[in-house]
């Protein structure tokens, strides 16, 4: 299944015209799907949390169907392309995000990615852990990290970083020197991968792996884009590692998204008098589990993340982080069968008005789908609910 | 209160015939007192677990009393002395060792204690920390070892460790800089601390603090001594510390025994590379708490352990570790009007026999005391009694 023409150009369009992570327009997306929503920006009052970045946008753009046209044959000269989430290709661990976002703290998942590079990305994701860690790394750390990077993939797992000097460098190019695919998460276009000293490192990860972003070809990367591409690099892997990390450190953000997402989070240890060791210390003390090899990373995220489409405890699924007024309305929708809103909202005990705005809601989680004929649950509307009913064992 | 002249005596001597940790001495002690017990070594059947060390030195050594007399006027002369379970000056803490010894693992408390030094035992170690770890260590041991020595003496604390080369001298040291007592708890007799480079180390240690040891003068040190002594550096601090240990290590027997005292066990990372590392980041792995400063070791110990007279939790009390029938026949005690045995049988709905094999054990283990009246529990027995029954809570 692929993503048609129209919703294709309109995803490309958004990742233009908002930064990443917003409810607002995710709500939007949800509510109106991805064409419409695309219109609403042009023409409504734009969702609060984004309306800075597309009144902005307005003034300068004519036509933002033009500019995606153009940015969507850019990338395919490139040799690159848009994955959207209604393609194949999509991975779902990524739309686990959208049970970590909070108004206060919005960490939604991406309306899509650019992509470039061979690698179909939930393939080489579904076997993945992420190491990263600070660019002003020591000799230790950048050794570390070229080690764990060659030691995974020589067990056949693929290394998700950053890109960036120091630590993600190393563990890119570790895992390049086995062989291996990596894939790099960037906070730039995936045209001008930053920083540009990692030149021929980029263009070595695109000949077997791929570079990924949420930016639209030509966008610079900025300071804030960093930390919200953090979340991409936690979600999208089975566990983070985080090599080496100053006590302030972007890493640990990354760290942060990989406990919320209940994903094993590990750390190296390092000297005490080494100021990059201070923040993976902090990490070890607060429950991070030491690993010193890549065999030990592999047996922490083997154990606790057997397989990590599905979540293997309760805790964490999507339905789990809605709330109490979304989890009823979810509840109520059938597994197979579609129903009208207003026989769910019966169901559910509630206002048919109220299940108008929660079921867009859900279908913006991925739980639910809409057919000809009503609402039903997804996949992983299922698979979210039997995981919170039942304890599914470890492997 | 301090032991009389004859108790003192026997102890010394039993010092001298018996290998530390034996249950068989440790009951024969509880059941007939040291000086009858002493005196049945010299003509009876041993218990099975010394037998060989009493049965060899019955055959070189004539009067065990007369070369008692001489050890302690040996001693005496250099300014030591032997404390005893008896005397004011014995750390309680080291007698709960008696419920985590076992027939299979011997580790009973010392009978005696010889010691070198001006420090009071149980006052210098109420408030310690043991660090320990290699001989074998590296410069970033000895000095992490150094720094958290003078740490903890510059706060108040006493520092214990082994007095050996590496960690162990580093970490003596660092106290001393600070100007602090230390203690060291050798595996050969007080006159004659080993390693003999660390000559200069120990009369320095002797002069403000204590070299303490459970063999007698002139005593030397065996390979088993070191393992068998290292259950007496964990009982006696708060808390131990591993700085670096190899992958099998003498360090890891005291991080064992610390274990199960229920005391606070840290380890201190290193780097992944390093093999004097493996064995901490071993302990890490398996629940060590992670420590990078004597501030955060005294966090640890005086979190977990805030007043280690009294165990914070129930689980590890001297009575906790006695079994069934035990248990049962200390329930039976009486707190403060000491009772006769077969008063205490009838209550305990036990035999009068077996009454007379369990109470004898009890005092032995320093939880019951017989009185010209019959039997009651002392104030250790009293103490665990309230902590087993009632949680106490933590600062």
């Amino acid at each position: 299944m692929s993503a048609d023409a129209e919703v294709r150009l309109a995803r490309a369009a958004l990742t233009r015209i908002c930064e990443p992570g917003s409810h607002g327009l995710a709500e939007l997306v949800a509510r109106r799907g991805p064409v419409d929503a695309l219109a609403a920006l042009w023409q409504d009052d734009p969702p609060q949390d984004i309306a800075r970045d597309v009144l902005a946008r307005r003034g300068v753009q004519r036509d933002t169907r033009d500019r995606a046209a153009r940015d969507l044959e850019g990338v395919d000269a490139l040799g690159g392309r848009l994955i959207c989430p209604e393609d194949d290709e999509w991975p779902e661990r990524v739309d686990q995000l959208a049970a970590i976002s909070t108004a206060g703290d919005p960490a939604m998942p991406p309306v899509a990615l650019w992509l470039r590079g061979p690698g179909d990305l939930t393939t080489l994701c579904a076997r993945s852990v992420s190491l990263v860690g600070s660019r002003a790394a020591t000799s230790y750390g950048t050794f570390v990290a070229g080690e764990f990077g060659h030691g995974l993939a020589d067990r056949g797992w693929t290394v998700v970083s950053g890109g960036a000097y120091g630590i993600d460098g190393a563990a890119h190019r570790g895992a390049m020197a086995a062989d291996g695919p990596t894939v790099a998460i960037l906070a730039s276009g995936v045209d001008r991968p930053y920083p540009l000293g990692h030149h021929g490192l980029f263009d070595r990860i695109r000949a077997d792996g791929l570079l990924v972003s949420e930016w639209p070809p030509g966008c610079p990367p900025q300071r804030l884009r960093f930390l919200v591409r953090n979340r991409v690099i936690a979600a999208l892997s089975a566990g983070t590692v985080v090599v080496e990390a100053a006590a302030r450190s972007g890493a640990r953000m990354t760290a942060r998204r990989a406990v919320e997402l209940n994903r094993p989070l590990m750390a190296v240890p390092g000297s005490v008098t080494s100021a990059m060791s201070v923040g993976t210390h902090q990490l070890l003390r607060s429950g991070a589990v030491l690993v010193t090899s890549a065999a030990e990373i592999l047996d922490t995220v083997g154990r606790i993340g057997a397989d990590f489409a599905e979540p293997p405890r309760g805790p964490v699924t999507a339905r789990d982080a809605l709330g109490p007024e979304l989890s009823r309305v979810v509840e109520a929708v059938p597994a197979r069968e579609a129903q009208p809103m207003v026989e769910i909202a019966a169901q559910a005990g509630i206002r048919v008005r109220d299940a108008m705005r929660a079921l867009p809601i859900l279908v913006g989680h991925g739980l639910v789908e809409e057919s000809t004929t009503g609402f039903r649950l997804t996949t992983a509307g299922r698979r979210s609910a039997a995981a919170g009913n039942q304890p599914t064992s470890l492997r």
